[in-house]
Formats: structure tokens, C-alpha cells, sequence
């Protein structure tokens, strides 16, 4: 039966066929008048201006790593595929990152326009802008995966003969898994950069046009303001996508990896393959139930959006039933995959119930804005640390349970390794609605930027009703699609630091090392490890703060400067509030980028593989928390802003809502910044260690 | 050479008898006017109506608690000493935090009239007043330590005669241990009831009285004044007291436990005992090298304090010198002793470095309050964040440098036992300056009461400025105090994770656990140990939340109804306030006291011994990390705020200082009650585990 691997390229063409007929779908829709095309233009030059410059420095580092990887496979360290797949992984990352953004900043103004005629209208644009990104990402992401499995297949098997299968699927996931590097580098880059854009502009025009010069948001008299709205593009959609590209492919070669120490051999590759071409079609499937009827109420439009998510998730558990069985000739690996599937399921449910201001939290956070900004910061952390209680209790039963159907627990020589390859199964179960979620998470940045427009561009009271109350919308989905991006971080992750250890024991069986938790090194790196996931977060929120600080002075300096700028009568200077974030962002990803990079390989020369092995279960453990507390600190202070914008305590301009603004401005770069940018240092802190393998163990004190 | 084990109790003694002999000398002390000795005796009033009221509700825990041990006596999950233990542990912990906070409440008012003589008079006695506590705590410590290790060592000689000296000696650290989790119990209603109570007063008084009415800190006019000043002394003297208590009779128990497994026997056995009583002497030498001129910069009073506590831990890795070679035949372990104590001075040295307004960080941190308290807030975090860096390394290099020096890598069959009595040995080596260290801490809340003092009973500018300048030094060391406690307690921890796997061994040696990292049950156990300390964190600060919200009606409600109170002319209900603060922290320390004590046991029945281990490993990384960063934003969040009073960036009244007073509030629980609670819970979880581990181990799923 693994003939039905093949499936794998047919799921990947479809998905990048039907997100061609989205993209023209989105673009026969009109975009609008002048003033609305004038600005939704000013914000695509700026996303693609910066896209442009961030594409030129990364150029540089991946042309810097391609030699260092030529010269590590000179010396045998990896095997010659390694600097390529390295290369192309990048770029495709890379590439559904621009073509998402590309779509995105073609269909906010179409959005807009569209929620002229209604609510669902506007929905049905702004969704399928979203849905161009979900596909294409699962789609490249495939079918990048899908050459290099058949490439690498028919190489072992036809010119560098390898005479066993075990041997053959080593020597492929070896160099598939090498891959993952390329993306997760990008990702880092796309995340950390687009991260510190978006909000440096955004905090930015707050601190200036709506507290000092007490303009509303997205007043287009405010200098920061196409920025902001570039931000959101660069950020949410261009950084999330090459997010959650990385854990899709992360997962899928990790897993299939941990296949040859269960002894699946080739069944075992194909399944996670197999699971992606059938959740891109269960995907497709489940966007067309997401619409909605005028005057929906927010839950109803939530409701609308879930739909598709939830259809698509039951899809993929009944379809996958009896292909997985068939493959496998047994049932528990296809429970280990339900497992991921209804955790991830679940970690969006309780994001939802810690964030959006319909549950309790939330309201409870918006009333103690009632004594001040302190109180109302030390609630809104308090509610982060206690909304990490659930995922993490998810995660750890999901990790028991799918280790325990793929028979973690049987009395045999292979269980352990099956429950590991069971584990991974689990993260492939929960990416496999990739698809989907990724469309109602990109479909928030749309939303939001369609608002802006509506604003900007003066189109009335019902226009601007209705693009609020798809941007409200669009809050939720983008805390559910974090805790959805770092609950499959950490599963990838999990299976990432299994498949390191495989690694070890190819390169070298003989080498010595102990796992064992009292194992002082392992001790030492557990605490590198968990450092790191801090440190990472404070170089990021403090590259915001710089940055914010270069707009606010620009922004300052355009209202003293620009006569008449307050009255409307002169237009400010948007270009330079972009050229300065992009500067900005630039300048402060490199930082970041090389402690990722570095302090995996500076791990390994002085603590060996024990020490790194310590390290990416610390950086992964503790990633996971605090990347859960900030998304969900700051959600919940964004969407406690809103709930006293909507006539709660005071409503607009009283003393709470001040305080819910200071809130929401602290966790900006919590939720949009440090929080995703931990998802994907822990991975690549794995990629890298994978990729280093050889070098480490040839040179390590220990 | 064993005998020297004789110089423990003699220690303890002299420690007893020098904190006898300065309190006597510092209440012979003035205690000052009229209305300096009102203030205080209703300072004093307060704090002890708040331990009479604790020490009843930590009774009735202690009662339940022992009708369970007694029952698992009955089961011989334990040995019958162990329900004894368990009440003198708690007893004497609860005894030092007694002792330090009657003395500090007599010595408040004391330190404000001797400051009326000179700087270095009012210094004298507020150190004092902290040695005190300091060799009470270390005294009773090593009583308590001393009366156990003789009276079980005579009982297992003569009485229950055990064979060999290894099971004598099994019998009398597995007693000992149990010992330590009374202590570790009192300590953490006595940390966490404090923490709740002092922060609820103080950002009570804060938010209505200096916010909301405009009036001074310390005003005589706001009602929680009183309970303010009555929070530093249970919250900062009695709760750090208690805290460094168990770390340090932990620290010592779980050393001598791990004596048997590396063959040292009673010489390894009375190594940490030795050094606690060499401690003792060189703390007390130390105490005489504390003075200061008139007219010291901030700079020169910190290096006064600083001397003593220099000088002690250079006597100390003089005299341990010697003896140790003596007793055991070999200098490694020395060295070991010596990694521990350099890496004391060291975390404390970088705490000083991230908090103090002397340096950059807090100078930097007190500019982006320029921009309004967001930034300042987003800053304090990064600031936070990125403190960790150093004090994980300084602990990474001495776990590492003490199991080397101690023949961990050596090629033998004990290498790894050998090594992990080294770990040990440099927590008993960190600890052994604690006599010195904890006068300097506890010196900070007599300082801060001598300046509520003076301002309260209007001793003028003179008087204030140089208590100001006792009391803003007072900040410094208790930031240092903090680092301090949470290294002490990162490796008290790891040589308890230890200790509880040789309990485990001794228990049942077929009992079949694996520790590996890569076991899911393992990673389990992380997950949950690292999300507990956020959630432990979370009850906490929320519990301040609610706390000070009671006390913000209460204050409002007595400046609106009380006639005559703003013009100073009639009296505030003080009384209210601190019975409001009482009853909120007794009621709001349950629950985190039961998460502590049940989520072990449960994590045991449910995962069994590898999961227990997981989760102890967990909690003390992340628990370690999460409460440096808490104590230092926190400190260095003060201090910026203090930094502006000082003229800087517009000064008091100004908005960058309206500002840093949103940051010193959000940092008030970070640093008094979430941060060094953390402490207590990754040492009581590891307490429960060790003494619930026969328990567990009968009837575990896995």
C-alpha cells in the first residue's frame, strides 16, 4: 500500500490549484474608489518594500550558512544534499510568505469594498485572502517535501545504490530533515523581523497620535499609520505563515525519521505524508462552510469561522480511518494521530475562553482596569500564567495517550520506539488542519487592515461596523491560531529532539552519552535551555521598544514640522514611518537570529549531546509556557480594550480605558513579537543541533 | 577526625548567644519620643496580631498533616521519627521568623532615633537588628540539625542498633530529610502569607492614598499606613527568614544524605555540619566590619554592607580549608565548598549589577518611563528577562565545577555519586555565609519601618534624608537577598532531586524507573513541573489583586467618612487595614498551599517516579528562572522610580515618575510574593515528593 504516498504531490497540486482560483477569485472583486485604492496602494508599496530589503539580508545569511554547509559536507558531516535542501527550504518558506502577503495586501481594500454590500460579503473576501495563505503553505510545503522524498528515493535506490530499506529512509530523512533548517531560518527571520515591524509601527502611532495627540486609531492624519497597517501584512500574515510552514514540514520529516527506528520503514514514511494530502482535501472541503448571515453576533461569527475548522477535523479523523489502517494493518497509530487532532482542537477552545471578552477572564480583566494600569497589568500577566494550566495538560495527554496507542507501553524491545513515532504522529494529526486554521488566522490581518481602510478612507458608519466587527473576530482567531502554532511547536519539537537523538546514533552508534535527568549536563542544559527561551523574548521586546522609539520620535517630529497636518490639510510622510520600521527591524533580527543559531552549536562543543539534548527539552518545555502566557496575556488585554471600547466601565476615553490602553500596548510585542517568535526558536534551536550533529559529537569537550 | 561533628551544636550555641547578646544591646537603645514609640507599638501590635492569627491557621495544617504521617508510619511508608521531625522543622522555622520579627518591630523605631544621632548610629542599629534574624535563623537551623543527627545516631548505635555505619546513616538522613519539609512548609505559609499581606498594604496605601489623594508615602494620614510598614516586617523579616531557614537545613540534610551513596560515611555526613558552624564564626567576625562614615554616598553604604559579607566568605574558604582536607583526606570537595560560595557572591554581585540605579539597566529603564508607563513596563520586563542570562550560567558553571572537583568525571564506579555530593556541598557552601547574608537582607524592612517612622512621626528633613538613604540601600540587598535565596534554593533543590532518588533506591532497589530525557513520562513530569511554578505564581499575585482591593474600598471608605482626616485632625482606623490584610492572606495562602503539597503526590500516583523526578527538574529550572526575572524587574523597577525622585527625568510629581510608580506597583508582588515564593515551592515540592515517596511508589500507574 504505499503506493498511496502519491498521494502526497496530488494533495499538494490541489491545494496550490485552489489557491490560484482563490487569488483570482479575491482579485475579480472590485477594489474600490480612488481614496481606498490610494491607500490600500501606499500599504502594499510598503509591505513589498520591506519584504524586499528583509529578503536581501536573509540572502546574505542563507549565502553564508550554504558555505558553511558546503564545507561541513566536504568534511563528511552531512551528506552533499544537505546545503540544498537547506536552500530550498528557505525558499519556499520564503515564498508562501510572499505569496500570502502578496494576496493580503491585494484583497484589504477588496474587503472593505465588499463589506459595502454586507457582512458576509466582506467575510467571504477577507476569508479567501486567508485561505490563499493556509494553501499555499500547505501546498509548497508539500510538494517541497513530495521532491525530495521521490528525488532522494530514487537516488538511494537507482544511482548511490543503499541496499536495505531501513538504510534507504535513514539516508532520506536524514537529508529531508536537514531541509526543515532552511525554513525554520526563514521563519526566525520572517517572524522575528515582521514581529518587531509590526509592532514598533503600531506602538508607535499609538504612543504619539492616540494618547499625545489624542487622534482615534487609523486616523490617516497619524504619520505611523500605513506603517501599522503594513505591519500587520508583514507580520501576521508573512510571519505566521513561514511560522506554521516549518511546523508543517518540521513535523511531517521529523516524524518520518522517528519511522526507521520503529521498524515501519517505508509504510512509516509514507503516513505523515499520506495525513497532509488528506488534510489539504478535508481543508478544502471546510472552507466552504464558513459564511455568515447580517447582523450576525460575534459568538454566531466565531460559530461561522469554527464551522469550517471543526468539519475539516472530523473529515480528516473519519478519511484518515481507513487509509492509516490499511497502510499499517493496525488502528493504534491512527488513535496517536486523533490525539494530536483533538488536542489541537482543544488548545483552541480553552485560547478562546482565556481571551475573548464573552468568557469571564477577560471581563474580569477589563473591570481591574477599574483601579488603574497597574492593577490591570498585574491581572492580565496573572490571567497568562494561569491560561498555561490547560495546553499544558492537553499536551502532556496528548504526548501519554499517542504514545501509548502507537504502544509506547507493550512489553516489547520496539515500544519505545513506537511511542515515540506515535508522538510524532500526533503533532502530524494536529498540523493536518494546517490548511484551514491558517486561513481563519491569516483572514484576521485582512480583516484588520480592511478596517483600517474603512477608516481611512472615510466609508461610513455601516462599512466601519461591519469591518470592526470582522477585525474584533479577527482578535480570537489570531490568540487561537498562536496557541494552535505553539502547541504543534512543541509536539514538532518533541519529535524533533527524538529524531536528534536517532541522528546521534547514526552518525556514530559508539558515542557515549546519558540522558539521564540527574545527569549534571543534562541538568546544565536543561537551564541553557530555558534561559534561552527568556533571553530570546527580552532581545525581542527590547528590539520593539527601540525601534518604537525611532517612530515615536519621527512622529513627533512630523506633527511639529508638517503645517497644517492636524486640520487634514497636508498629508503626512508615511514612506519614512516604514522606511524606519523596516530599518528598524533589519537591524534588530540579526540579534536574535544568531543566538538561535549559535548557542545550540556553543551548547553542543562544551556540553555534548547530552548537554544539547538537555537544552532543546528546557528551550521546548519552557518555550511552550511563556510563549503561551504572552500570546494569551496579551489577547486577553487586547480584547479586555475592546470590551470597555463596547461601553463597558466607562467606555471610550475614561480613566479605565486608559488604563486597558496601556494594557494593550505592553502586550503587543507580548503576543505579536516575543510570544510567537519562542515557536520558532525552539525548533530551529532543533534544526540546528540536527544539522550540527556530526560536528558537535567530532568536537565536543564532553 | 568526627569528632569534629562536635563543632556544630557548639556553633549553634555561640550563633544563639550572639543574637541574644544584640538584641539586648539594641534594646537598650532609645526607643525615641511620644510619638515615635506610639507609631511603633502599633506597628508592632499589628505584626503580631498577624502571626498570632497565621501560627493558628499553620497550626491546624500541621495537626491534619501529622495525623498523616502518623498514619503512614503506621503503613512503614516511613520510619516514626518522621511525624516528630516534621513539627520541630516547622516549629523552629516558625520560631527564627518569631524571634527576627519581634526583634525588627522593637528596632524600627530605635534605628529612626538613632539616626537622629548620625548616619552610621542608625545604620548600626537597623544591622543589628538584621544579624538578629540572621543567627537566629542560622542557630536554631543548626540546633535543630544537631539535636536530630546526635539523638538519631545514639538511637541507631545503642537503641534500634543498625549493623553497618551506611544503614546507620540511611536511617539518620532519611529522618532528617523529613525534617526539612516542616521547615519548608511554615516556610511557605510564611512567604506566601506575608507576601500577600505586605503587597496588599502596600499597593492598598499606594493606589488610594499617593494616587488617588495626592498625599506623600508613609503619610501618617492613610489609613493603611500602618499596615504597610506592618508588611515589611511579616512579609520581608519573617517570610525571608523562614524561607532561608529550609534552604538552609535543606541544604545541609540533603548533603548528608547523599554522603551514603558516594561511600563517604559519617565523614561525608558531618562536612556540611562543620561548614555551617564554620560559617557561624566567620558571619559573626563579619558583622564587625559593617559601619559607615556621615555623609557616604549610596555607593560607599553599599560597600559597607557589602564588606562584612566579603570578609566572612573569604574567612570561611580560609578556615574550611583545613578541615576539610582533615576530615576527608582529599581537597576537592574543598573546592567544591568554594565553587558554591564564589557563585553566591557572584548572583549577587550581577542582581546589583540589573537592579541597582548606580548602573545602566535601571538608569536606562528609569529614561523609557519617558515615554509613558507602557514602555516602562515592557522595558522592566525585557530587563527582567534578560537578567537571567548570568545567574544561569553562574549556577550552570558551579553545578558543573563542583561535581568535577568532587571526581564526577573521574573513571570510577562512584564517579557519579562522588559528584553529586559535590552539587551538594556547594549549596552547603553558598549557604554557609547565610548568617551575614540575612542580617544584610533583614537589615532593609527595619531601615524602610525607620523611615515610615520618621516621616510618620515628623522627625525631620534631617532625620528623613539619612533613613532615606538606609532605606533606598535597603532595596539593593534585598534584590541581592533575593538572587541570593533563589541560587541557594536552585541547588538546594537539584542535591533534593538527588536525594529523593537515593530514597527512592533505598525504599525498594528493584523498583523499576527510567530517568531517561527522551521517556515521555519524564517529559511529562517537565511540562507539569515548569507550568506549576507559573501557576503557583499566578494564585499568588492574583491573590495580592483581591487582597488590595479590599484595602482600597476600606481606605476610600475612611477618607470619605472619617471628617477631619485629610486636615490631619482626626485619626484613621489603622486597626481595620491590618485586620483586612490578615484575614485576606490567611484565607487567599490556602490555596497555593495545597497546590504545593497535593500536586506532587498526585504527578506520583498518576506518573509515577520518573514523572515525580520530571516535574521536581521542571519546577526548579523554570522556578528558577521565572523568579530571578520577577525579583530583579521588580527591584530594578523600584529603583527607577527612586532613581527619578532623585531629580532625574522631571522628578517627583512629573509623569515619566507617575509613570515609574504604574512600574514599582506591577513590580511590588512580582518581587515580595510571587518571585521568592517560587523559592519555596520548588523545595517543598521536592520535601512532599521525598517524604511521600513510599507512599507513591506503592501505589503509582506507572
Amino acid at each position: 500500500m504505499n503506493d498511496l504516498v502519491i498521494l502526497a504531490p496530488i494533495g499538494s497540486v490541489i491545494a496550490l490549484l485552489f489557491a490560484v482560483y482563490l487569488t483570482f477569485k479575491v482579485l475579480k472583486m472590485p477594489e474600490g474608489n480612488e481614496k481606498v485604492v490610494k491607500i490600500s496602494r501606499a500599504i502594499r508599496k510598503g509591505a513589498n518594500a520591506y519584504l524586499g530589503r528583509q529578503y536581501k539580508v536573509v540572502a546574505i545569511f542563507f549565502a553564508i550558512m550554504f558555505v558553511i554547509l558546503c564545507i561541513m559536507a566536504s568534511q563528511k558531516f552531512i551528506t552533499p544534499f544537505v546545503p540544498f535542501a537547506f536552500l530550498t527550504g528557505g525558499f519556499f518558506s520564503g515564498l508562501s510568505g510572499f505569496i500570502g502577503m502578496k494576496v493580503a495586501t491585494a484583497s484589504n481594500s477588496r474587503t472593505a469594498t465588499a463589506a459595502q454590500k454586507s457582512l458576509n460579503s466582506g467575510l467571504r473576501v477577507a476569508f479567501s485572502a486567508g485561505s490563499v495563505m493556509g494553501f499555499t503553505v500547505v501546498g509548497l510545503g508539500l510538494l517541497d517535501l513530495s521532491f525530495w522524498y521521490f528525488f532522494l528515493k530514487y537516488w538511494y535506490t537507482h544511482v548511490d545504490i543503499l541496499e536495505t530499506a531501513a538504510e534507504q529512509i535513514q539516508a532520506i530523512t536524514s537529508a529531508m530533515l536537514t531541509f526543515g533548517m532552511g525554513a525554520s531560518s526563514m521563519a526566525l527571520f520572517a517572524r522575528v523581523g515582521g514581529g518587531i515591524f509590526t509592532k514598533a509601527a503600531d506602538v508607535g502611532a499609538d504612543l504619539v497620535g492616540k494618547v499625545e495627540a489624542g487622534i482615534p486609531e487609523d486616523d490617516p492624519r497619524n504619520p505611523a499609520v500605513i506603517a501599522d497597517n503594513v505591519g500587520d501584512n508583514v507580520g501576521d500574515v508573512a510571519g505566521m505563515g513561514a511560522d506554521l510552514y516549518e511546523s508543517y514540514v518540521g513535523s511531517i520529516v521529523s516524524t518520518s525519521a522517528l519511522a526507521v527506528a520503529a521498524g515501519y520503514e517505508f509504510k512509516g514514511v509514507s503516513i505523515p505524508l499520506i495525513m497532509a494530502a488528506i488534510g489539504i482535501i478535508a481543508s478544502i472541503l471546510g472552507t466552504f462552510f464558513v459564511k455568515t448571515k447580517e447582523h450576525a453576533s460575534q459568538k454566531y461569527l466565531l460559530f461561522a469561522l469554527r464551522r469550517g475548522t471543526f468539519l475539516s477535523a472530523a473529515l480528516i479523523a473519519i478519511i484518515a480511518y481507513p487509509l492509516v489502517t490499511m497502510v499499517l494493518g493496525e488502528v493504534g497509530l491512527y488513535y496517536s494521530i486523533v490525539t494530536g487532532l483533538v488536542a489541537g482542537v482543544l488548545i483552541g477552545v480553552f485560547t478562546e475562553y482565556y481571551t475573548a471578552d464573552t468568557y469571564r477572564p477577560t471581563q474580569k480583566l477589563a473591570e481591574s482596569s477599574l483601579t488603574g494600569s497597574a492593577t490591570i497589568i498585574i491581572s492580565g500577566f496573572s490571567l497568562g500564567m494561569l491560561s498555561t494550566m490547560f495546553p499544558v495538560l492537553i499536551i502532556a495527554v496528548a504526548i501519554l495517550a499517542s504514545y501509548a496507542f502507537a504502544g509506547g507501553f507493550v512489553d516489547s524491545a520496539m515500544a519505545f520506539n513506537h511511542g515515540l513515532y506515535g508522538i510524532g504522529l500526533s503533532a502530524v494529526g494536529m498540523l493536518s488542519t494546517l490548511g484551514i486554521t491558517l486561513a481563519t488566522d491569516a483572514y484576521g490581518p485582512v480583516a484588520d487592515n480592511a478596517g483600517g481602510i474603512a477608516q481611512m478612507a472615510e466609508m461610513g458608519e455601516e462599512v466601519r461596523k461591519r469591518t470592526d466587527a470582522l477585525d474584533s473576530l479577527g482578535n480570537t482567531t489570531a490568540a487561537t491560531g498562536k496557541g494552535f502554532a505553539i502547541g504543534s511547536a512543541a509536539l514538532t519539537a518533541l519529535a524533533l529532539i527524538t529524531s536528534y537523538i536517532e541522528q546521534v546514533k547514526i552518525i556514530n552508534p559508539n558515542y557515549n552519552y546519558d540522558l539521564t535527568l540527574t545527569n549534571p549536563i543534562v541538568l546544565i542544559g536543561l537551564f541553557i535551555g530555558a534561559m534561552l527561551t527568556f533571553l530570546f523574548a527580552s532581545l525581542t521586546m527590547s528590539a520593539v521598544g527601540r525601534a518604537a522609539q525611532s517612530i515615536v520620535v519621527e512622529v513627533r517630529r512630523q506633527f511639529k514640522e508638517i503645517t497644517g497636518l492636524m486640520d487634514g490639510e497636508a498629508d503626512p510622510d508615511y514612506a519614512t514611518c516604514v522606511y524606519l520600521c523596516t530599518k528598524a527591524a533589519q537591524k534588530e533580527m540579526i540579534t536574535p537570529a544568531i543566538v538561535a543559531i549559535v548557542a545550540p552549536i556553543l551548547t553542543g562543543v562544551v556540553l555534548g549531546v547530552a548537554g544539547v539534548t538537555g537544552m532543546l527539552a528546557g528551550a521546548t518545555i519552557t518555550g511552550f509556557i511563556l510563549a503561551i502566557m504572552m500570546a494569551n496575556s496579551g489577547g486577553a488585554w487586547d480584547n479586555a480594550k475592546k470590551y470597555i471600547e463596547n461601553d463597558n466601565y466607562g467606555g471610550k476615553g475614561s480613566d479605565p480605558h486608559k488604563a486597558a490602553v496601556v494594557g494593550d500596548t505592553v502586550g503587543d510585542p507580548f503576543k505579536d513579537t516575543a510570544g510567537p517568535s519562542i515557536n520558532i526558536l525552539i525548533k530551529l534551536l532543533s534544526m540546528v543541533s540536527i544539522v550540527f550533529a556530526g560536528f558537535i559529537m567530532a568536537v565536543s569537550l564532553f
